[in-house]
């Protein structure tokens, strides 16, 4: 179910940095935050998210700005980084994640089905991620959902190293 | 896996009322917003949702009386209640759905495992449901799913009883 990423080893390496995680999602709908909260003891580190299906949602509770989003639509890098940076200021977690994209059935803002943005934000700044998934709605949900937890333990990987 | 409720069902309810619903999520952890948006063509009535696993969001974000979490905790019926008209009102949505409770494995607040409060909040008012489920963590968080989307399928079918 998970996946090629232990959410386990994840909530470990934060509770090692004594560090916290907020989720900002829009086409994972919540199954990225559902998935680390699966984890005993998840509460240590995970401060919750904020599902942001509607588009005006991400400018309004997580503050994505307004003429991005009318310009070029939801699904789009920096989109996703500004969900991110957003979701870590209102939930005042050291890390905040992003997903946004198109899971389908049909496309949408002039990107395809498959097409996705994922962002991990650090207190030294935000990494973003391109995606381009095959398979239905279940399948590029499931693979995005996947691919952030994965940019979020190589962030955390990469701060292990530098104690 | 989605139990005794089909969440298709939920979704054309709503369109047919032409409403929306967002979700304020505890111990589900964005189960019942992944659940919804799992549904083709969702993004017209599901606006999005808040997991506000941490206590101290259930008032920062959704509005949730700050002296009601200090005296009672986060697992009491009045904070399910909170919890869905706040995320209705933050999100804009028609209904607001809420979950509070423990999941386990620990007793939290003095409220033992399985104790959870459901709610759904509706243009006229509040229902709040109380839980004492069986079983870990998995089962309990699956079937407070599960409650609260029967709280709000009973709902819709009210209102469309009333049309």
């Amino acid at each position: 179910m998970s996946g090629a990423i232990d959410p386990a080893v994840i909530v470990a390496a934060l509770r090692a940095e004594d560090a916290t995680v907020a989720v900002a999602e829009s086409l994972t709908g919540g199954l990225v935050v559902a998935r680390l909260v699966q984890v005993p003891g998840a509460s240590a580190v995970v401060r919750g998210g904020v599902v942001a299906y509607a588009t005006d949602l991400k400018h309004s509770v997580l503050g994505v700005d307004g003429g991005l989003l009318a310009a070029g639509g939801a699904v789009q890098a920096q989109v996703a980084e500004q969900m991110a940076t957003g979701v870590r200021r209102v939930l005042g977690s050291t890390y905040g994640l992003g997903t946004t994209g198109v899971a389908g059935p049909t496309e949408q803002d002039g990107q395809p089905v498959g097409r996705a943005f994922v962002a991990v934000a650090a207190p030294r700044g935000v990494r973003v991620q391109q995606l381009d998934l095959p398979g239905g709605r279940e399948a590029v949900r499931e693979a995005c959902t996947v691919a952030v937890l994965q940019l979020l333990a190589a962030q955390l990987a990469d701060a292990g190293r530098r104690d």
